[in-house]
């Protein structure tokens, strides 16, 4: 369904494509590749916004259904997890890519990888649900709702920044993971104190404790998905602290390639590390 | 150091390939690879085996200097993960892959990955440790034990699965992942238990519920690890619930690629799950 409204602009690719050297075929499986992720990224975001929205609102019959469409969702999203592999084989499998597509498909591997992880996320976080909401009286932790909202703001940043290519999007993705790393160690103490002295307390706050596990982990996902887009659009390689900063903007746009080398230093590191 | 002991092999190897059609800089490039993989998967699982060590030994002061050495060699873990995908994009560049070196680039891509999370789970872990250690009388569950054994069993069952790219040990790992599970439930009963009578129990308790979920996620990690093991010497796609059963072994040996395409089905597959 979603794809149907992309058919304008895939049909002046088509046309853009046969007047330029890249096979046609070549570029209609790019686009594909493409338009698989941004579905995918879609179905996940959706997963996700229902877990989300279930875990603020443990007593409100209105979202009572939420954490079973989770379920409904995730065979879907594995599925798709695998026809997206699939596809970026089948792109390699045609051999000389351009640089520029070649990251495209390495970063969709792993983007898809970090989406379908995302929606394992989601199912864990509606298990959550239906075991908080079996404990009438479970009252959420008050910076729960500040941490699903910034949770839920660094997915659809990453994905935003996936659909319009957007380096400058993704690179805020990278600086909100802290805050959220704040949120959960908040939780935890105020958690550890409510057990310790509420014994009638124990079953939720350990169930609000491992939910707060799944959102840091849904953050870190997104800050690889980010990760992922300035790798697939500039050739750089951010992580593990490789930050983005120290380098002129023009070098950056101008010459990915060199780029690449000079900031992760290839030729020496393989030798470093690997003796 | 680890790679100077193969550089026997490495020679017969170079040998070899220059009786064969394959030029030798790929062939090379790919020994490279499968060396520099396997070179990252000693260093994982040593410094997961120094975590799980630990974590049964909370009172032992012979263990205590072990979870400054996970600490250690996490950046060397996040390094070598940075170098090994590199490698496999530049055999990529290459372009025009027999179909058997293809897929190991790509299962190199996403075991890669799996061993970096399970370095990362092995810090997860050695923090725990840390806090349990400031807890004198934090009595370990005595289930974890024996959920630690068997997590460490798949482990280095995938790794040698991935070193003697054995199909058959790859699939005894994924007959391994329910029983990880089963502890993890049954640990966190036990511990809902304890801290509900004991409040004096709950900071070690909370601190052993996130410990089995570290454990259950490095299990996990090993699964994936199997699944790419498959996929890279069978073809076959087993994630998922995919099973590797069904299928005369003939089959399986004799035609990978027609066979991938039986089992999943892609040219069904792709237009049912993406509209």
């Amino acid at each position: 369904m979603m794809l149907g409204s992309g058919s304008v602009e895939t049909l002046a690719r088509q046309r853009k494509a046969m007047d330029t050297k890249a096979p046609l075929t070549e570029s209609l499986m790019l686009d594909t590749l493409m338009n698989y992720l941004v579905t995918m990224a879609r179905t996940v975001e959706s997963a996700m916004n229902r877990a989300l929205d279930a875990i603020v609102s443990l007593d409100d019959p209105r979202t009572a259904a939420l954490p079973g469409e989770v379920f409904l969702l995730e065979p879907r999203i594995n599925e798709m997890e695998i026809v997206i592999d699939e596809q970026a084989i089948r792109l390699l499998r045609q051999g000389a890519l351009p640089e520029e597509e070649l990251r495209l498909i390495v970063a969709g591997l792993k983007l898809n990888n970090d989406l379908e992880r995302i929606g394992d996320l989601a199912v864990n976080l509606a298990e959550r649900v239906v075991s908080l909401r079996e404990m009438p009286g479970a009252a959420a932790p008050e910076e729960l709702s500040p941490m699903v909202s910034a949770v839920r703001g660094m997915v659809s940043q990453s994905l935003g920044a996936l659909i319009s290519r957007n380096v400058e999007m993704a690179g805020k993705v990278l600086e909100s993971d802290d805050v959220v790393d704040k949120y959960r160690d908040r939780i935890f103490e105020r958690q550890l104190r409510s057990m310790t002295g509420e014994p009638e307390s124990v079953s939720s706050g350990l169930q609000f404790v491992l939910a707060t596990r799944h959102l840091e982990r849904i953050a870190d996902h997104a800050t690889n998905i980010a990760e992922d887009i300035i790798f697939w659009v500039r050739g750089l390689d951010v992580r593990h602290g490789r930050g983005m900063g120290g380098l002129p903007e023009s070098r950056i746009t101008n010459n990915s390639q060199t780029l690449h080398s000079d900031v992760t230093a290839w030729g020496h590191t393989d030798h470093v590390i690997f003796t």
